[in-house]
């Protein structure tokens, strides 16, 4: 199918301009791993690392969308430009994602200073670490100020998000999983906010109980260190919502004034430049021999003729 | 801390003699990623080859361990050694899986025929595709004829044992989850055989029909390809084992005869060839500039200065 050329300089321009359509375009570019993309990346450099980007995690049914849609409202009032990036994990299989962007976040749907977009992680090993940074710097170049990057928290992907974002918000609800379930699902290691949910509920008071009991019981903590934080929250209502933005603000400072804003982006950036290497070098891998050399030594290696560390060893020994 | 070092080949002779310790003793080498894993690999892959490798997914409560545990059962009482390597994904953290292999599946925990053992995929990218294929690789050498492979269904591990079995079996449960749900997750383009378990519930029937219905609409299923089963089930009692073992027969003799078993070793042993070639080349590349490299191109990506393609481009160019 031949399509017209992308004429990637204009569309940088656009979209630092502010059009929502040029945004989703490049994120498109992005998805779609265009050729483009290269050029897209390079143009956008100079303008990426000033957004707040904040991550959200939960299990399903503790009210990320309302959260999310909660917070975009308040720093809207604020004045701010808002990016919504929900990756969705568990939907390995479609090219989309399952919910459509224009029904996510309805009130928000009109706002021009409001991007909203979905993307499926689509089962790529490593699906998320690689395109979802290079869609975070489009919003960031486009002038986002904050981005709210939300997931499901299904293990692998809530650690992720922790390594993609500045501060990370993990949401539970009461009945939902106490703090020793919060302790075995891992996800006291990566908040640096823990926000109980529909806090009207039964219980609330001993989730927020039991999430601060266990954090006290993390080890190793030195003076400095951010001691994570648990708020409370009626998201629908926006009940509880001024201080989860206090804690946010405060988590963002902290960041600054102990120089971790710095250590989070630079590791980061290691992990995307680690990720684009990978993907050229599997791809080199795939050249070899004329893209027979993997296909034989996996036949010796399936009849047991050769090991895999000896299979890898020659297919490294001629890597172009 | 000093270890002694790895008698190899006797650990080796003495799992292929059916010693539960040595087997043991040889998958912790695999999880702990030991310098012996070359040797023990170069020296276990002649006896690869032979294991019916099962994979067991869905989601929590669908009883995966009971089925697993009635399975076991009935591969002993057709006197095959029967391993199990059950995959906790959802654990990224734990260097230990949660449930201790003893309690695992109590009744078998004393027939020196039945290998069972829990790993934990540890939040690593790939952990599951690094780590399992090796564990799996030790039972088949230790001779096991049936190699149970379980994993909680959340996502991108579902894939993962698909990509790793030769037969897929996806559990689901009355009122869990109906065709559409199923769908929905992208189970059903990875099970060669549903089985609704719990199949003495209300809603079993409609849950059967649903999936069957979901499975004829799938399309591009061509003649000689394996159309998927859908069984019930109640583990618990044993009822409709048969049929599940029969399907499983069933399967096993389609793979044989169609090829389909050569094809599906010959592409996990590249996946597998594939992973350790790029866990060689991530550790050559935080070698480049003495370790230093990475680390200043990370800076450079942070401030905007470079963008993540050229700073890999610059990366690879200095491979050692």
């Amino acid at each position: 199918m031949a399509r017209r050329p992308v004429d990637v300089p204009s569309l940088v321009e656009a979209a630092r301009a502010g059009s929502p359509r040029a945004v989703a375009r490049l994120i498109t570019l992005v998805e779609n791993a265009s050729p483009a993309l290269r050029e897209v990346m390079a143009a956008l450099a100079p303008y990426t690392g000033t957004a707040s980007i904040i991550g959200l995690t939960g299990s399903p049914g503790v009210g990320k969308s309302t959260t999310t849609s909660a917070l975009v409202r308040a720093y809207r009032e604020q004045g701010k430009r808002v990016g919504v990036l929900a990756v969705d994990p568990s939907s390995p299989f479609s090219g989309g994602a399952l919910l459509g962007d224009r029904i996510r976040l309805g009130e928000h749907a009109l706002d021009p200073e409001v991007y909203v977009r979905s993307m499926a992680s689509r089962g790529h090993l490593g699906g998320l670490s690689w395109a979802t940074p290079q869609a975070l710097r489009v919003l960031d170049a486009a002038g986002c100020e904050v981005i709210l990057l939300e997931t499901v928290g299904v293990g692998q992907s809530e650690v992720e998000v922790a390594g993609l974002a500045d501060t990370v918000m993990v949401l539970l609800a009461p009945g939902m999983g106490d703090g020793i379930q919060a302790a075995k699902a891992g996800i006291l290691e990566i908040g640096d906010l823990f926000v109980v949910n529909k806090a009207d509920r039964d219980g609330a008071d001993a989730t927020v109980r039991d999430l601060r009991y266990m954090i006290s019981l993390a080890e190793g903590r030195e003076a400095g260190e951010w001691r994570p934080v648990v708020d409370k929250l009626v998201a629908e209502r926006g009940e509880g919502l001024e201080e989860v933005l206090g804690s946010i603000a405060k988590h963002r400072a902290w960041l600054e004034s102990s120089g971790e804003l710095g250590h989070r982006r630079r590791r980061r950036a290691e992990d995307e430049i680690e990720a684009i290497a990978v993907a050229q070098l599997r791809s080199r891998m795939g050249e070899v021999d004329r893209g027979e050399g993997m296909t034989q030594l996996a036949q010796q290696v399936a009849s047991g003729e050769l090991d895999a560390y000896r299979a890898a060893d020659e297919l490294l020994a001629k890597l172009p």
